[in-house]
């Protein structure tokens, strides 16, 4: 008899890594971290790039610069812009195309958990 | 009016990056080359691990390297080898660790897919 390793004993022990990421024409648009800030910035009632920005960690500039990248891949702005509101600073909403990013990538990322919990019960219960 | 992006001239030019692999105890174990050595390994009638390299583009050298990467951070080997065979310098088959590893990996692979179906759907159709 071979000596085989015992894989009731290590299968507990495996576990998944995954990255996923939207795509324009071939270019990353957005990915886990990106897509937090869209969030922010959809949430935030006052429309505070500072206070979204902050939410995840960034500064304002770097937060502004992913809106930026987002719009110079995609050729199209992922965020309208006013003057005015609390601050007095101005303010930023998604517009339609942030919006729509933003709920395909969360379609994604409901598919991706839906594996997971399934690919967890398969290695339980083979 | 605000002057917002053509979402249905967008859409079509969006597109899916997806990266996954197995962990163990949090260690990267297998991911799509390194499967892919494996599936060679498994197809190799021959045992021959020179031919399975190569279908791979791996040297020998490199390839018998991922198997002992991986036998060091699961603590188990991957493979079973002997002596003898066609080439004479011996043989290399996958053991049920190897096995197991590999099929756990065809599974996420093949729920993967069908998420990128689902979602290319998706995009379609609304």
């Amino acid at each position: 008899m071979e000596n085989q390793p015992n894989i009731e004993e290590l299968k507990s022990k495996i576990n998944y890594g995954i990255k996923f990421w939207l795509e324009f024409e071939g270019k990353s648009i957005l990915g886990s971290g990106w897509a937090e800030l869209l969030k922010s910035i959809e949430k935030n009632k006052e429309g505070s790039l500072t206070q979204a920005a902050k939410e995840c960690n960034y500064s304002y500039k770097y937060a502004w610069n992913i809106l930026k990248r987002i719009e110079k891949r995609t050729g199209n702005p992922v965020v309208i812009t006013g003057k005015g509101g609390r601050g007095g600073g101005g303010w930023v909403r998604l517009n339609n195309w942030g919006k729509f990013l933003l709920d395909i990538y969360r379609e994604y990322l409901n598919e991706i958990r839906k594996i997971e919990e399934k690919l967890k019960e398969t290695i339980k219960i083979d």
